[in-house]
């Protein structure tokens, strides 16, 4: 029997398996998303000490001069022969024990909804108090909660009952011990996909997750379009508050399916999201986010019946919605700050969560400053003219070599590419130097006198004066045009510039910084070679970018399992100053210089 | 032109008008059932000073002698020549200007609902806070108040906005100046009248007034057969419930239409009724206040929505239900104890509320007890062979001298006699000893043998060997039977017990009373002849009986003028002790002497 020493912690395994499968079945989290075929290759990781197998083929498509030189090795392809140490790698953050996915910091779990069982003293001739006042004498407090006063009768039918608190007060009473049954849902209501994780607070952890396309979707794409679909249909507001509200309670019935749960089980939904999708939830018309100068109807924290919304849980369920900053810093960005702890560090490090609007955390030592820029929807491979969702048939990944290499997602032929095929794609070009620093494609000749590239002449078409770059010489609609490159270029000089924006308001140097944190389901998608390649994050920060995943969920999640974090949620909200680029002096310049590659 | 001086204060009046009507013209307060025609000698009033018509024959049917010897006279058959000095006597409480009706004790006025007019700061690029937190930096704190949260989009489309405040928490906010109207109600509901009382607070006085009969009383007229109601029905408390609710909207209604008034700028309803009552109102089920231990399911004061309960006002107005003391002393008790200051008083006061349940409550020193006597419906006509509610045709007052003098209703026809009648005709008989003091009727032949009763003679009628006294020979269904007698016997005798207990628990002597108070629209038609006569108050207590008229509402409109009378209700609610007059000891001993005439 052999041990694997990891994070100052020893776990038997059996000769013969991966280094990745006995990794899994400690649980003690490693990404790998081709299922350990050795062909994503995700799963780096640093060997310490211990004899292994030599280097294969297959890594070295993945491992460049310098993580050869420091050991890192892909777990699939790795097997331990004896007792073997390894370090888990900066951009591979090790995952909690029991959540599925995403990483969630040490914290101390205080759940802020409590159930507690009491026995029920019956009122006698001798000491007839009335039902209420029975309850108080035994420290429940019923006061003007309606609900609770009207289930009294039925209450004192039974010898016990069920007492639900928030943050220790009263919200709801049942009749019995059921205090087995206790659970809330922390939701990601992101623009594109909602996420609803079921969390059992007995045993304190998420037991069970759900995602949907947002439905509101149909009604536009980013959130300025949908904000305008409100301000010009007199029942705007009430179709995208419909369709998610309705996408929420189908969330919320799969999970009690599955997992054989009663709704009335279901307490509170804590609710993070950006500011447009927290008003469109609760109904609230976001015009005014929309137009200058640009002012939510709120940002706070606030909890509210989930009857009042609509929602199908406990009937004296809440609905905890996170706090935001700004009209474009919702609550998700808030919950991934304190995900990263980003309120109490000590060194430089910036948080980027890169969607259709990028947003920017700057933490400079703990004193904390954001931005917003609008990316549009080339990043995800909208506005692209062979783009798509990441779905069945999207090139997701791209390698320009000999050959240029596709992995397309269900290994099905591509019929388009997704936002992290079009940002490999890039990438690969300005590294080969397919397009200048201006983003130009150069002309075939340039490409044909050249003899690392003469190769791929062909590729380059001119065609209506507009020149492409083309995937597949056999399927010549998969191509990269020239407009596409200025699409993503203006995403990239957008995220870039407010990133270098961030740092001088700051007066921070980028040799300062101690980490890049990508945060966000998209994020998580793009390697750290295609976000230095395309220019999105500088070269020098490349060693220094971790991925966090859906931080939104789990700071959702920690609102749940703890009431100081959800106090702490609400100062990190008020503390992250913003800053409008639009309005920074020099920002127009340093935009130009942003977009070269 | 000449002055009358009355509480310190002079008013002018010009020669020829009776004395009641220039106490009416100035809006005094002095009841006058009979309109001014000398007939019900209502309007006692005592002359200090001053030159008038001497007493006339009228008036001598109604004061005593030692009413005369105080110069007590009837206000409506006194014409002042000159100026004069009143006073009014004690059981004759002056009102309230403003008030319609009913004895107001002076307060400090300090509504609870509050309503402020802000200006609005819009935001600005500069200063581009949530509108949430532009009202929050004015004071205006929305926290989780969901409906003024969604209201805030079309607040800022005006420059001003106004914010009503209950208790200094913000409940609603509106658009605009409104803070001309601020409204509330005030609702007595008992077991047979419901009535809804006006109040403008701005002005801080009544200023109109609806009733109508619980329409609950379909379903049974004590708060017993109601509760019988809920308990065979399986929608009985349903349909108790609609009813009563649908009528407290038919009054809000009434009220908004007579006064020109908007049901949005209605915000709170403050309510005093029995403890039966107050459980259908909010829909609780008061079965368990028919049945031992006779636990009522709540007694504390609430504040609840209004939209909760269906009752039509503001859609973010409230309803303060007032505190009750047991199953059987409720809310109006505490109103009416509240409004006689019963809980700060140097005296000892009996406090009596009569009706199908009489309410004691003995303030000795202001130390507070209470009982509850089962009266039956006897004393307000009902269960009386030719009994009747007070009601066109109903005879409400008798005297027999000569002849049977009858007062009806609406001067028709007699069709029967009314709870007031029937005491009147039983304190009546029992002067004339035509009952002796066990009850029972005279036999004719005894009445034939007294000369100052033998005229009467032929009214006694021995049917089917059942004995009746005619009230009237020529229509010999208006009578008033044996087992008639028996039924209010059991009433006065439930209540003078009650009475006598309260004293003997409290260890007072009757001699120390200082004070006896009839409360309720129903004792208020009693005479202290008939009160007294009947035997419901001991003859030594006469001079120190007063009215108070209906003191529940009064008290719940001084719930609403003050939050300090809020604060106190709650405590006299928690002070006043409750005996149980089944569990006494001699209780039943005390019970068949309190039989006697």
């Amino acid at each position: 029997m052999s041990y694997l020493h990891i994070n100052n912690k020893q776990y038997k395994f059996t000769q013969g398996k991966s280094l990745l499968s006995i990794i899994q079945e400690n649980n003690l989290g490693m990404e790998s998303p081709c299922g350990g075929k050795g062909t994503c290759g995700k799963c780096k990781i640093k060997i310490i000490d211990g004899n292994i197998n030599d280097l294969t083929q297959e890594e070295l498509r993945f491992l460049n001069e310098e993580e050869i030189r420091n050991n890192i090795r892909l777990g699939c392809l790795v097997y331990p022969k004896e007792d073997l140490k390894v370090e888990f790698i900066s951009n591979e953050v090790q995952k909690h024990k029991i959540l599925t996915e995403g990483y969630m910091p040490d914290f101390k779990k205080s759940p802020v909804l409590t159930k507690k069982v009491y026995k029920l003293n019956k009122p006698t001739l001798e000491n007839n108090l009335s039902l209420e006042d029975i309850l108080n004498s035994e420290g429940i407090k019923i006061n003007n909660n309606y609900q609770a006063l009207i289930a009294l009768p039925s209450i004192f039918e039974n010898d016990e009952c069920s007492v639900v608190y928030l943050d220790d007060k009263l919200i709801g009473i049942e009749c019995r011990d059921t205090s087995e049954h206790l659970y809330s849902i922390a939701l990601d209501i992101g623009t594109t996909t909602v996420v609803a994780s079921l969390i059992d607070l007995n045993r304190q952890c998420e037991i069970d997750c759900e995602s949907d396309i947002n439905p509101q979707k149909e009604y536009g794409l980013d959130v300025l379009s949908r904000i305008n679909f409100c301000k010009i249909n007199k029942n705007g507001l009430d179709i995208l508050n419909k369709v998610l509200i309705d996408c929420i309670n189908d969330l919320i019935n799969k999970l009690c399916k599955k997992n054989n749960i009663n709704k009335e089980n279901i307490y509170e939904l804590a609710v993070a999201a950006n500011t447009t999708m927290m008003h469109t939830l609760i109904k609230i018309n976001p015009e005014s986010i929309g137009r200058a100068p640009y002012s939510p109807v709120f940002l706070s924290g606030k909890s509210i019946n989930a009857n009042d919304l609509g929602i199908n849980i406990s009937s004296f369920g809440k609905v905890y919605l996170l706090p935001g900053v700004s009209s474009y810093i919702g609550a998700d960005i808030v919950a991934g700050v304190c995900v990263c702890d980003l309120q109490k560090t000590d060194k430089n490090i910036l948080f980027i969560d890169i969607g259709t609007n990028g947003e920017i955390v700057l933490s400079k030592k703990s004193n904390l400053t954001s931005c917003s820029c609008a990316a549009g929807p080339a990043l995800e491979g909208m506005n692209i003219s062979c783009g798509m969702r990441a779905g069945d048939g999207a090139i997701e990944n791209i390698k320009i070599g000999e050959l240029i290499e596709k992995k397309v997602i269900g290994n099905k032929q591509p019929k388009g590419i997704c936002g992290s095929g079009i940002i490999d794609a890039i990438s690969e070009m300005a590294r080969l130097k397919i397009i200048g620093k201006t983003g130009r494609i150069q002309k075939r000749e340039s490409i044909e006198s050249d003899d690392t590239l003469k190769h791929l002449s062909e590729n380059i078409v001119d065609e209506n004066k507009k020149r492409k770059f083309i995937l597949d010489i056999n399927n010549p609609i998969l191509a990269i045009t020239q407009e596409d490159i200025r699409q993503v270029q203006l995403a990239k000089g957008a995220i870039l510039s407010g990133f270098y924006a961030l740092l001088k308001t700051m007066d921070i140097d980028i040799k300062s910084l101690d980490e890049v944190i990508i945060a966000g389901q998209f994020g998580k998608h793009l390697s750290v070679d295609s976000l230095v390649g395309v220019g999105i994050i500088p070269k020098e920060l490349k060693d220094k970018i971790k991925y966090i995943g859906n931080s939104s969920k789990t700071g959702a999640i920690m609102t749940l399992l703890s009431k100081d974090i959800r106090y702490e949620m609400e100062k990190i909200a008020r503390d992250i100053s913003y800053c409008e680029l639009s309005t920074e002096e020099g920002y127009e310049r340093l935009f130009t210089d942003c977009l070269k590659f």
